[in-house]
């Protein structure tokens, strides 16, 4: 039971063990019910055990699962005590007891984490032990680009399940890209009817000769991102849906070439982007933009409720990587610097920008953006994902802004994982599972006070490189589960943290993975059919800058 | 509530409807524990009711759905009645209740398939109805070949799902091929080390000139295939391995050059296949060969239990498409024909046959091959798939052999929906979905007594042309559905079929595969990235042969 991943507060092992049989149940207290729903499902369908659920007594019984709320402790902490009296998961809200429900699948080993049993009559135990948890972090995410390659419907859902067994609590969607428009709009079908997808994709770094000649594209209707909100609540998983604007935007632009900037390009002659870096064709800086938009985020936010978890008043707006080039050259845009009184395209952006934080704001909600929105000011309750390294969460966070640290250097989970030829389409740093388990969220040069503005930490899963499901789970796992301890546990010190320790959990947690089907990165490096001989990457040497 | 698919035998509508409401119980009988559970677990994700689970008492009650096995039914039939008196659905067996639960399913509405609540507060009713049903044919099945592409364990679950709502039983797994071997063996490793995976993959049909230059690999662990079949055995769907010899066999030859005719070929040299076709290399015909397989099939056999459903003591061993030219040529070959007193390389293919025929009988299990295996006379218990038209299933039937009715005519999946340029990757006979639906089983031919060998039919899902699940689910939807009900439904003679009355349903079925997620060809023909455009197909013009 010390293998536990994340790793816990504080773990006290016992002697002996809680055997689940068939007469073992499930106990629920007011306000667990659907922990205990969602637990029942999970292990009857691994063991096959009957696991009843029914009303908790609060008496001990050496044959439950009791599940129950307890008022001492925070939203997500648990305390989890498998003894002589069963099984008992308290938390202090829902949340910490599923989370408490998670290590409690770790305990009952791999095979927990199976759809059908894999051998009858095997027995099935908890190791005794008092368990006590709780989260480093609010924020813990994954960031899904799903813009670049598209990930069917139920690919999310099973990224969601991955995620909250790794404690995870929020799946950022990246849905709109040059790339392709991955979400419904029911006022602007054209959105998806043209922006979803691409004739044909770049292989590769864009440098990259080679070409994929097929067709790649899909959405989720609306429908759909009910199903994926709402399947991700029932797991506490907030999902923070990114439309980026006002660059990387020219899947849009080719569904309705008005939103261009076409008194400089023809914009009517544009298509889904097939290939991969910064776009010249950025939105034009219009009041028709906005309204477009606003009618577009009308929309989102009726799909994602601000009341499905605690993140969800989030709307990511992305902000990121617009280039100015067209706005230069543009009689609109630069009469609309002229008209609004703004110094240069740089405040054109602000503006932009600053109009949906306003736009949210008025409507209960907060905006976030990719780092570059802090050039020109926020409203105060906007929040920051820094990317470019830690200065912009620094930035954010000394003016009042709250911040998800993901800076590219540590947690981009599309760079390389290995410095080997071997590693399929080489890109950036190598960030080994060592590095990520090493990547500390905080800033030092904060104080206290700001430290507080430090919400948590996200991994990236840019798919320029990633064709499929096996792909991105090549990238992301393990990673992803060093990312959860880095999230969650109290870790000391990057140089003091325990990676052999870590590693020796590992050995478990592979088993757990196999169990579920994740197709990660071995130890050992990728299998041959992980590898993509002959497509160019594009790896940087050395190690990344210090901050 | 007519909109059912497969069509029932009877519906006789009411003129209420029994709402589901945060009241409603499942009941369950002796003997429907499991259906219960299942039913709850999916009604529950898709509604966010409670739905506990309790006993049934027999008594009537408005707020219930109540499952019971009824004596006087067949195993797979079931009555489902929704009235006054709640949902009570009776089923011969297990298996019955599962059938009536999904027509349950289908009555609630296409939401009813999603895996969480899209609308809060939206009213689940069941209009009031009364379903007497069963199916016309025993084997009802879906034949994938993962071993031309991998299907990761994730997707076979998923299809087993699929299956299971259009009421199929039989998944016929196609494990092994020339172009990869997908079943870990553990006392042969190589066969997946090496055998699993291949350097690149032909694009289109084998005269193309376009090749993937990724590797392409995957197998199935041990634990993987146990989970497998223990899912589907849970809803009640058997699954039949296949390991297909002698020919078919270059991974295996590829990992252990041992098997292949290393007197005629340098075996060693040989990987795993890249391209498409009719192979010569095919196995050894000796008696090192026949231990070989004897090791895996031992494996095999503890792998896929005769116990988990009505058809498990299947064991798939192809015999299909076995070219002699190695065996011409092979001294040991000879040497072997000679020694046995054989006529000629047929005869010695029948011979290599006829031992795993003896040596699954003698372990209580049962041979089912592909209807090349009639060439040279079978065992009393062994069964064909009769692919090469209806001759072999007639030829089968008329010797006293079970048939499993599957000619590439009418049920390759891989063969296009439609004459238009756009179909991807267009491979054999135009069988649009009005085809498949008017697709007759059991040869007119064929005595009483002979059609009773008529076991059912199965639909062929071969996948050198898909490459992922997106093209599995295109080739298979909404074709499967037809095929569903052409096994299941009483139907009358092709020409008489209403296939106006199927559409019409059909449209309710869509929406109910959107709720699932499947890729299906839409009616109007391939979405845009659903084509291939310039991947080279072999279409073949005109009708298939009328038999």
């Amino acid at each position: 039971m010390t293998e536990l991943i994340p790793a816990p507060r504080s773990v006290v092992a016992g002697s002996g063990e809680v055997r689940l049989t068939g007469r073992t149940r499930i106990r629920v207290g007011r306000g667990t019910e659907e922990v205990g729903d969602w637990l029942r499902t999970v292990l009857r369908q691994a063991t096959g055990l009957p696991l009843p659920v029914g009303r908790d007594s609060g008496d001990a019984d050496e044959e439950s699962i009791a599940l129950a709320l307890s008022a001492g402790l925070g939203p997500e902490e648990y305390r989890l005590v498998s003894g002589p009296a069963g099984v008992r998961i308290e938390g202090g809200s829902a949340a910490g007891v599923l989370l408490g429900a998670q290590t409690l699948r770790q305990l009952l080993g791999p095979d927990a984490y199976r759809r059908a049993p894999v051998r009858r009559d095997r027995a099935w135990a908890v190791p005794h032990v008092t368990v006590e948890d709780g989260p480093r972090f609010r924020w813990r995410g994954l960031m899904l680009d799903v813009a670049r390659h598209f990930m069917p419907k139920d690919g999310v859902l099973r990224y969601i399940d991955l995620m909250a067994a790794h404690k995870l609590n929020v799946l950022h969607l990246h849905l709109t890209d040059d790339q392709g428009w991955r979400i419904e709009i029911k006022r602007y079908p054209k959105l998806t009817e043209v922006g979803s997808w691409r004739a044909r994709t770049k292989v590769g770094h864009r440098a990259s000769p080679l070409w994929d000649d097929k067709p790649h594209g899909g959405h989720y209707t609306q429908d759909d991102i009910r199903e994926i909100v709402a399947y991700a609540a029932e797991r506490h998983i907030s999902v923070v849906p990114e439309i980026d604007v006002p660059g990387h935007s020219q899947a849009a632009i080719a569904a309705y070439p008005e939103l261009g900037n076409s008194d400089v390009v023809d914009t009517a002659s544009l298509t889904v982007w097939d290939t991969w870096g910064i776009n010249a064709n950025v939105l034009a800086p219009t009041d028709d933009t906005l309204r477009f938009y606003e009618g577009v985020l009308e929309e989102v936010l009726d799909l994602f409720p601000a009341d499905a978890g605690p993140f969800s008043p989030f709307v990511h707006i992305g902000g990121d990587e617009c280039s100015k080039d067209q706005w230069r050259e543009s009689d609109t845009a630069q009469k609309q610097i002229s008209n609004l009184g703004l110094a240069d395209e740089d405040a054109l952006q602000a503006w932009f920008i600053g109009h949906f934080d306003s736009w949210l704001a008025a409507r209960g909600r907060r905006l976030i953006g990719w780092d570059e929105i802090l050039e020109g000011g926020l409203a105060p309750g906007a929040a920051v994902s820094s990317w470019r390294g830690y200065a912009g969460g620094v930035t954010a966070a000394r003016a009042g802004h709250d911040v998800v640290m993901c800076p590219e250097q540590q947690v981009y989970l599309d760079h390389r994982q290995a410095a080997g030829p071997e590693e399929p389409v080489p890109i950036g740093y190598v960030r080994t599972l060592e590095d990520v388990y090493r990547f500390e969220p905080v800033p030092a040069e904060l104080t206290a006070a700001e430290r507080a503005r430090v919400l948590g930490t996200q991994a990236n899963v840019w798919t320029e490189v990633m064709e499929d499901q096996g792909r991105v789970d090549y990238q992301t796992f393990p990673r992803l589960a060093a990312l959860a301890e880095v999230a969650w546990s109290d870790l000391p010190a990057p140089a003091d943290r325990d990676f052999t320790d870590f590693e020796r959990r590992m050995t478990a947690h592979y088993r757990r993975l196999d169990a579920l089907g994740v197709g990660y990165r071995p130890p050992t490096g990728p299998l041959p059919w992980q590898q993509r001989p002959g497509i160019l990457g594009r790896p940087i040497d050395g190690p990344p800058p210090a901050r």
